[in-house]
Parts: C-alpha cells; sequence; structure tokens
C-alpha cells in the first residue's frame, strides 16, 4: 500500500536498490494450477537486458532469477511466488563523485527531500533497474494470461522526433521489432534511428520516444469503474515507470481535436454467440477508444502509447547543486543507455500483463 | 477496492446512479480539526453545474448536498463524512427508447457484457453525472489542502482544434477563466471558441478538448515510489473521468522528442531554509518534469494535462446495434453537452485535490 | 482502509454519529443480479431494535432504512449500493451534563486522546447505534449467502454467570430464540435470565454475556492464511464490535487444556461426490475446530462465541475524571440497556455475513 | 489482499513453503532512518527456534536471515525491506508416507479443498514454518516500536490444564520466563509442567496452551474505529496463528459474568502535562478492558491471552481418510512439538509488533 505494492487481487510487492545485495517480488494472489518454471521467468528478464544495438547501458548483469517458493511440480500452488535476482555487477565506485551532489533530470534530491536519506549508489530504488521484479513478475501474469488466450505486444513507435513507421505500411511487423535492438517494428525506421542514436552518442546525449502497445484476445468486460477502471489503471502503471511523461489510449490526445460523430466507435453485429439470453455480442466498427468504452473493455484491441523523456544522465556538462547548497558543474560518467524506450518495451508488457490479470480476475466476482 | 474506492489514507467511496434516488460518497480518513461546512461543498457543486454559456446541458438539477455525518460545530471529527446529493430532475422517460439500444461512443454495452444488467436511465452510473460524487469529495479535500497552502487551478486549453493562447500571452489570466462559461483563460479565445461550438450545436454534434491543470505551494516529497508515484496517482485520477483518452505531465509528449541536455531541469540553490542538517532546500531552473523527479514532487508547480473525446451523446443519425443484435439508426435526443470540456475543470481540481491530501497523509509516515 | 472500511471484495464503509442527522453505509463489490428490496433490510434492522423484554433501552428509533443506489428493478446492479437510515428520536439535551464529563467503560476519553475532538451526543461514533451500518450492510450479504445456501444463526448462550442450556437439552431450540426478548433459545433459562436482568435493573447495574453463532451450509475451501484466515477474519469482526471482549472458535479456551488425541478432528469419507479427480468429500468426525482447518473452512458448521462485557452506563454513582482534569462523581441517566447481549445477536449474524460473503467472492479466485 | 500480506502501512508481505527453497517476507513502509541489522532480525529467529527442553521439534535449522534491500549504513531507507531465510534442514522424504493422506487435525485437505493442488512435504504454507517470515518481519517492527518506548512481553500462562502461578505471586517473574524453554514464568510452575510434558511424550500425545502478552508505554490514541479497532486487529493477528482458538482482552470472558459496576475502569486524574488545552491526561484505576476503550489504546498495559489448541500430529494411532476416499490408520512419525505453546511466544510478540508499528504510524494522520 506504500508504494511498493500493485493490485488487488494479483498483486506484486516489489524490493530492492540497484547496488543491494538483490531485487525482487513476491506474487501474492496468482491462482493455483498455471504451469510455471523459472524458464518463463528468465526469458522475459532477458528482454530486459541491455541489448547489442548500443542505444544501451553496457552494465553487464546475469539478472539469473531464483524461484524460492509458490511453485511445485512446475505448476503454481496458490501460495505467494517469490523471485529474486541479485546483483552482481555493480561498479558503486562510480557513484562515490556523486555521493554529495544532486543530478539534473534524476530523483537524487526528491528521494532525499522525502526520506531524508538515500542509497545513492546507482540511484539506489529509484534506477531504472528497479524494473527488474516488474518484468520478473510480468512473466508471471503472463503464464496466467496465456491461460485466457491474451497477448500483449509493445513496441518502439518514435524515438526523438523519428517516427517509426506504422502497420499502414507494408513493411511494419511486429515479429521484427523482436530481432532488432532498438524494438522497431520496421526496418527502414530502425536503421534511421539507429544512425540517429549514433549521432548523440558522439555528443554525449540522450533521446526520449515512445513506446506503444496493443492487446489482442481480451474478453469484453475488464475493468472496475468508476476509479478502477481499465484505463486508469493502465494509466497508472505507466506513469509509474521512471521516465514515462505521459499516457494515450487510442486516439488519445488526437481525440481532443475531433468531434462525436468522427470519434464515436458504433457498435456492429456478429455472429458470435450471444453472451446471454439478453446480451448480445458485438463488436466496434472502429477502435477510436482503444478498446475501453466507460473504462470496460469492449473486446477490440487495447491499444495505447506511452512517452518517456530521455535518459537524464548525460556526459555533456550541467550546472546543478550539491549538499552544501553550492553550484557544481557535473558530467555523468559510467555505463548508461543513449535511449531506454527499447529496454522500456518488456517492461511496458509487464506491467500491463500486471493489470489485465488482476482485471481478469477481479471480473470473475462481478455478477452472481 | 472493487472500484469506487479511491486512495489510500484520504478515502472516497463514491456511490450513485443517474436517475436513481440520489448521488454521494463517503470521505474515510479526513483528519479531525478542518473547517468544513455545507456550504464549501455547495460552492465546488455549482462550478460543476452546467454554465450559461450555452456549451452544456440543459439538465437543471438543484445539486443541493446534505451532509450526514463526521463534522460537529463547523470541524470535521475524524470520522467518516458522508455527503448526499439528490437527483430531483431526471427525465427517465427520456431514455425509454434507449432501453434496448447501445448508443455509439457510450459504455451501454460493456456495462452489460460486465454486469449482465444495468440501469439504462441516463447511463446509470457510467453517466457523467457520477462526478457530483467526485466534486463532493474534492471539496472536502480542498479543505485540507487549504491548511497546507496548496492551491489547485484548471482550465480549458483547448476545444477541438483551437488552442488556447497560453501563460505567454499578457492576456492569459486564469481569474478570467470562471467567469466565462468555457473556462478559459483568455478572452479572444473563448471568443473563438463559442462561435466553433454554436456550430457544432446546429450540425448536433459535438467536440472534445483538453483540460490544464497546475498545483502551486506543494511541498517537496509527496508521491509513493515505485508504483504510487505522484505522476501515477495523477493519471489514474485522470484516466478513471469518463471521456478521458490521455494524460501528459510537464513537457509530456513533446519530452518524448527532445534530448537528454534540453529536457534535465537542473537544481538550483535557494535562499530557502535547509530541509534538514544534511538535505539543502533548493529549486529547479526549469520545470519540463512538471513538478516530480522519480515520482517525488519537486517543490515546482505540479503541471499536467488532460485529453477528453467528444461528447458521445450526438443528434446526428449513427449506425448501431440493439439487444436482438440488429442494426439499428439512432439521434441521441435529450439534454446534452456539446462540450463537456469546462465542466470537467472542477472534477480535474476535484481529483487532483484527492490525490494530494492522501498523499499529504502518507508523507507522514515517511519517516522515523 | 482508515477505519470505517471492512472487506476486501465484498466491502462495506459505514458512517454516522448517534446523534447526528443519519447512519448508514455503501456496500461496494456486491455482485449483480441478487434480488434486493428495501424490505430484506428493514426486516434485519428490526430485529436490532429496543425488544420488549425490557433488558433493553427505550430509545425509540424508527430505523427506516432508504436505498440509495445499487438496485434496479428488484436486483442489484452491480454498483455501489448505498443505504442510510435517519437518526430521528435523538434527545440530545440528554447529554449537555455529559460534555465535560468522561463516563468510566466509555470510550470518551479515548476519542479525545486521539482525535482531539468528539461529538458527546449519545457517545458519538463510539455508541453501539452505528451498529445500524453494520446490519443494513449484513443484510445485503445475506442475500448474497441465501444464493449459496448459507444460513447464519446466532443466540444468547449466556448473561452475567447464567449459562443458558445448550442444544444437548431437547428443550433447546434456535427457533425460540427469536421469539423471546432475550434471544435465549431456551425457555426455562430464559426466564431464569429474565429475572436476573430485572434485579439489576432494579439496582441500576448492568451485566454482560455471551453471543454463540453456527453457520451451516457453509462450503469448504474459504478462507485467506496466512493472515485471512476465516478464524481471523471472524475474530477482527467480533472484536470490532463495541463491548466484545474476547472470541472463540469450536472447543476454544478448552481446546487448550485438551491434548492431540482428544481434540484432533479425523476425517471420514462421505458419499458426496468427489472435489474434482485428485481430491475427495469428506467430513470430520467430530468438530472441535469450529468449522475450520488451517483457517479454511472444513464444510462442517462455523462456530464460535463472543465475549461482551457489561453495558458501561449504569445510574449507580461512579468516580471518574472531567475535562479539567477533577475528580468528579457521575450516575448516568438516561435510556441504556441493561444487557446489549440480545441486541448484539443480529449484530453478530451481519458481521459474519460479511466476512463469508467476502471469502466466497475471493475463493472464486483460487485457482485457474 | 489475498491473503499473505499484513497492516495498512507498515506492510509485511510473506511467503514460503515449509520444505521450499526458502521463507521470507518484505516489510513496506518502514519509516526511513531506524537502526536495524540483521542482528537484530537474527536475535528473534533465535527465540523461535527449537528449545532445549524437549517440548519441541528437533528439526535443527540454522534460520539464518539475509537482508536483501531497504537498509543502508545500518539505517532503513523508506524502501521495501526484504529477508529471506533459506530451508536447509529439510527431510522431504519423512512426508513421502503422507502425500495422499489427510491427517487428522491438520489442514492438508482444506488447503487441497481450496487450492486442488497443495506441497504437501511438511504441511507446505500450512506448516508453522511460516513463523519465520512472521517473526523476522516483527524484528523489523519491534526497532521501530523502540523508538516509541513501547514494549512486548508475552510468556506461557498455561499448558494442558496446567495454570501458570501469575504476577501476584513474589516468584513470577518475565526475565524468568525467557531462560527456561517453556517461556513460563514461574520457577515451580515449569517444572511442574516440564513433568507433565515429559508423560505426554511418552505417551504419543500432545496438549495445547495460552500465552499471555502485555505491553507497555503505548500511547492513548491507536485504534482505527469502528473496523480497525485495537482489539479487533489483535485478534486477527493472533487468529491468524496456525494453532490458536481464541483470544481475550483483559478480563476476558471473565467480563462476560460481570456487571458494569465491578467492571467499569473509571478515569483517575494524572499529573502528567495535558494532552492539549482541552484534553486532559488521565490513566484509569482498573485495567479490565486491558488497555482499550472503544478500540483505542488507554496508555494503560495491553494485555490479552491467546489459547492454542494441542500439535495435531501424534504418534498415538488415529483414524483417517485417503486421497481415494478410503479409511486409514495413521501415525504421525518425524519430528514434532509435544506442545507449540513456548514457541508461540516470540511469534505472538511479533505479530503484535506488527499490529502496533501500524496503527503508531496510522496515527500521524488522525489530526490536522
Amino acid at each position: 500500500m506504500p508504494g511498493n505494492n500493485f493490485g488487488v487481487l494479483f498483486v506484486v510487492t516489489a524490493f530492492g536498490e540497484s547496488h543491494g545485495p538483490a531485487l525482487g517480488c513476491i506474487i501474492d494472489g496468482c491462482p493455483s494450477g498455471i504451469p510455471l518454471s523459472i524458464e518463463d521467468i528468465r526469458r522475459e528478464l532477458q528482454r530486459r537486458r541491455p541489448g547489442g544495438g548500443g542505444a544501451a547501458t553496457s552494465r553487464a548483469e546475469a539478472d539469473e532469477p531464483e524461484l524460492l517458493s509458490g511453485v511445485f511440480e512446475g505448476r503454481t500452488l496458490g501460495t505467494p511466488i517469490a523471485i529474486i535476482v541479485r546483483n552482481t555487477n555493480q561498479r558503486s565506485a562510480d557513484y562515490d563523485g556523486l555521493k554529495d551532489i544532486y543530478r539534473p533530470g534524476h530523483a537524487d534530491w526528491t528521494w532525499e527531500a522525502k526520506y531524508g536519506i538515500r542509497d545513492h549508489r546507482g540511484g539506489g530504488r529509484s534506477s531504472g533497474r528497479e524494473t527488474v521484479s516488474r518484468v520478473a513478475a510480468g512473466a508471471v501474469a503472463k503464464q496466467f494470461l496465456a491461460g485466457y488466450g491474451v497477448t500483449i505486444r509493445a513496441w518502439t513507435s518514435a524515438i526523438g522526433g523519428v517516427q517509426v513507421i506504422g502497420s499502414e505500411d507494408p513493411a511494419f511487423s511486429l515479429d521484427e521489432a523482436e530481432s532488432n535492438p532498438l524494438r522497431v517494428p520496421h526496418q527502414e525506421s530502425a536503421e534511421k534511428i539507429m544512425s540517429f542514436i549514433d549521432k548523440l552518442r558522439s555528443q554525449g546525449d540522450s533521446v526520449g520516444g515512445v513506446v506503444s502497445c496493443s492487446v489482442i484476445g481480451l474478453p469484453a468486460g475488464l475493468g472496475e469503474p468508476v476509479f478502477g477502471k481499465l484505463d486508469a489503471q493502465i494509466a497508472s502503471a505507466m506513469l509509474s515507470l521512471g521516465a514515462a511523461k505521459g499516457v494515450e489510449f487510442g486516439a488519445g490526445f488526437e481525440a481532443a481535436r475531433g468531434t462525436g460523430s468522427n470519434q464515436n466507435d458504433c457498435p456492429v453485429p456478429t455472429d458470435k454467440p450471444r453472451l446471454s439470453s439478453t446480451v448480445p455480442s458485438l463488436r466496434y466498427q472502429t477502435n477510436n477508444a482503444g478498446g475501453m468504452l466507460g473504462g470496460i473493455s469492449t473486446g477490440m484491441p487495447l491499444e495505447f502509447k506511452v512517452a518517456f523523456k530521455p535518459v537524464p544522465s548525460i556526459s555533456k556538462p550541467q550546472q546543478t547543486t550539491d549538499r552544501y547548497g553550492a553550484f557544481r558543474e557535473v558530467r555523468i560518467q559510467g555505463r548508461h543507455d543513449v535511449c531506454i524506450v527499447p529496454r522500456a518495451v518488456p517492461v511496458v508488457e509487464a506491467m500491463t500483463a500486471l493489470v489485465l490479470a488482476d482485471l481478469l480476475l477481479l471480473r470473475r466476482c462481478d455478477s452472481m
């Protein structure tokens, strides 16, 4: 409840500092009987690790997960699932010079303003490394969702001002996304962005970008109005990510510029069986709403985008202030990403999986 | 927890259907000793009512609140504060023809898909009328925030494609915003938008827009990483609003197009007293982050924008489907807003107040 | 969360001071489709009202409930159910003399120590009158439980030192319990207790007692180990009642005096169908455990007892202290029960219903 | 929320099966700045280990805790504190013969009825071994409480029918309790009980008992009426323990036999400074209520007792049923306590510490 706890029924509690002994999580409320192996978790953690494309940090953590409870003979028990990942490649000394300095764009000072104390090494718990716990938990949620036929796919849809060409182009391919280090689902866009990133690296600068996410196979009826709507929960999950600065669903900010007559999604009969004697099945002609109406899933694809600001650690000189209240110039050395957007992709998927797992369980309690 | 409950320590539980006997809320966890009168609540409810500008619905509810508990001799008791608002001007018969029809862009079908049943009159609980409860609760939160010197101001910053001229223009005035029915803080922009809305009304159409919000006086240290970050909670609060489709903080989606060197907010010494022997006071040279770093408030203004889609109820003919799975053409009659954005302004403020009241209480537990 | 909120999925939020405008509750998470009328709530509230037996207070409240939301055409909507009960028969002036006095055995001072302020009239929110909200909510829970075939029966099993003769006696009859004002299921015991109470009344004294409760029809599998066990939740529910001082399950404190060989409940085969291919049905030869093992229901009757201390309001003179820190003698005048145990019976049932409704919903999420 | 999570602000999430790789917990919400070392945790875990007195199991676990996060340079960071304890001395083979048998008095079948699956080795998560997580978390809570001057002391007050001589006897000494394996604070009683236990061991039987607990130094004002009262929360914490069958506060069940005139605790002036200009300090002449009134602490010692049933694992032959629904005779072999009451003492203290830490934090939010 005080901040490291996510979900109502499928609940993740996360822990860990960047340079402490380990990170990890407990998943409580995962139903019994779900197939789960350490390999399912390892696979997702590998996707989160720095890629070979050079966009990312060179801190080379093994990120080897250990499963401490909740699984017996390959199936979940219904008891809490604890997962830990040891930190093995910390170079704490890299941070000695930053102990008394508040890095621009980082949360160094706000954590001290809040807690009066912080583990300065690698940003402590404000480090992007905390997403290890999210991805591990998300891997469990994905196993649960697999049983419902739900598939989550995220990708890089923009980096800096460069927009990735979208699904309207035949060369767009989500399968492609996972095979290039930028997670850009369009070869030509990927190449263009890669040279843009190379230029920024040589300048000691960094860049932001956008992750798009699409979920298919979701049944209608997910979401808990009025405060726990599907979009409210996804928004919360996304803005809880380190560098996230915005989220939009379906047409998003573009919808604010539209009219009712061009934005409304109109129901269309389907030949699927009725939901009940009083409720028909239907689908929507368009999906401007991004898969929900009134905060409840429609059965259409859930679609949203998340904006990430640039990595604040840059080697260009910056003005800042130190613990003693004095001006300082700082150049951030060490191993940092030029752009974390590609690595945010599996994290966006993980958080989405956690929201959906929770809502699928809550859905079981909707009616008598 | 199942959806009508918001907050951890300053907790609102809301209830009410559009055409049921009443709407309202219970606020639990409001500290004792806060001055609170029925007038404080009435004032905010009045701001939410349809304005005279013609942008809004003509359902003329008195929206007279009644305070049932939690206040004694003008001060809060620390016990739950219950507030109800009777529905008095329902015209349920307006909805008889819509009983078996799923309106485009509305949540009619998704509620039935979820619950198997709905109160079709006026949209039931999916009606914008449910925000009465939010505004009443927000009025209480504002009283609490007043004791901390926190001020929340929201306004209409765009309607349709028309962007309101911003604070860089000398004619921009937040005080102006409350005096015109569109809540546009710029006279010239307001006039332009009003004629745009008139045109849409004559066409039987509706339009979306953007609400901006700014909070000043917020201390540093608010927010509960990693899942309950300040931005995560505001995002959740905003996307829980009926027609909201996106939210962004500070530079928002623009930040995704920037670089570290132009987006980082650099700390600057201040002459305010130190927070403690080990932590100095400081401020930030810029506020691209919109008032938080690492999900914790910086003490700079909290700034964000919320995109609202157009009102789905339009009198233009639309295709849809009925309960029997058949195609139907529908024209929505009755009393509807062309643009709800101006009326969303006090609701955005109310939800912001609720988030901040909760975080201010949680902040009391940060350190020994 | 801060104290007036009960349950995880079937969640009650209660409000109201003894002499404020109204008391009531919101039930959030009640599934849709359950038959519910105002009569279902009124019936339970009537059981809570003072009986004619003279054991109880003579404050004659109508206790007329009003249903403000969540029900449409006789069925629950899945939306929050708000119920209010107006206070109409307050005699606030009765309490004027007690404004600055801390009554012995009451919570007058502890509420002031906590909140710095209190509504002294009738004890404010520490009054037994707050159980109106519990009983109203419990009535809704009972409707839900009826759909599962679960029946809850509580009765007075002791008053003062007088033990009610138990079910081993042929004259014991739970149906009898509801027809006498003491809710004693044994005619002879009832008469004996009634004369005991008459004597205490004439002495201006009061007396405690024990409520027993038995639940039949409960399926196996309810309870959320390790912290939300069935007994833990019932215990919490019972000790949240005003004068409750203890609770015991099955053999209870007697079990602490026993040995494994005489306390263990041994499983016995049944001819009911298997729960699954791997799990048989069974029952237990004895029920010393009171219907649960490891905090999970066994399918045997859930059985527990709750001890209530004497009503603290007595007209005998007592020593106490006032707001100014001075010694005072006090005789509590006004309308008070000699023994609230009979009126606690429907409240015990209501709280039990709330726990079980919540656990039945949580049970839906146990396995894939 | 689904069962392995305890507290609102000082929140423990526990995990671990008896014979899985490890047990442990995450404590979220522990304020920053509290001195905490691995030694503080180890010390409490040692108290929970089997003593030398022979009353207890001979499974000899090292119970060596590892601190994975949340502490930096000897102080808590305000971030989640993760603690794990490896299982190293499992003898899983001991349980092979019990895989398909439901042991009398154990939760074997109820867990299968609930989850359809269980880790049968050592009882899985229904094992008393799960209290390792509670004790580790409680050790952290005790560090927090130490800063408030709160001291918790529990002891064995009865075993079987043998009542320990109480504090009215000059030979009663709580310091003695920790120095004998039965945790009996009275030498003569301890000897008597020890020979009683020896006799039961030779008969292959087990026995129950009572733990008493007393907390001193607690300020007035703790507890969250009406559902989160101090006694309600302690009751919940206690009944969440494996073999607990009852709890009573102060005079407890005896109070139910009393009258108002002999049970009421009367306020007495003190010479301590006033709490505020409007609220005096006071104390109570007696403490029949056990340290709370209206569910809020009075500042008098918090006093309660917990009844534990006998250990269900006995080597005497018992009738039971197997997975195939057939009658079976079973004699439980392996390493089992004759009486777990002495080992429950530190667990009772740990759970008490968790409740009080949570309530002390909630208390910070009571008034403006």
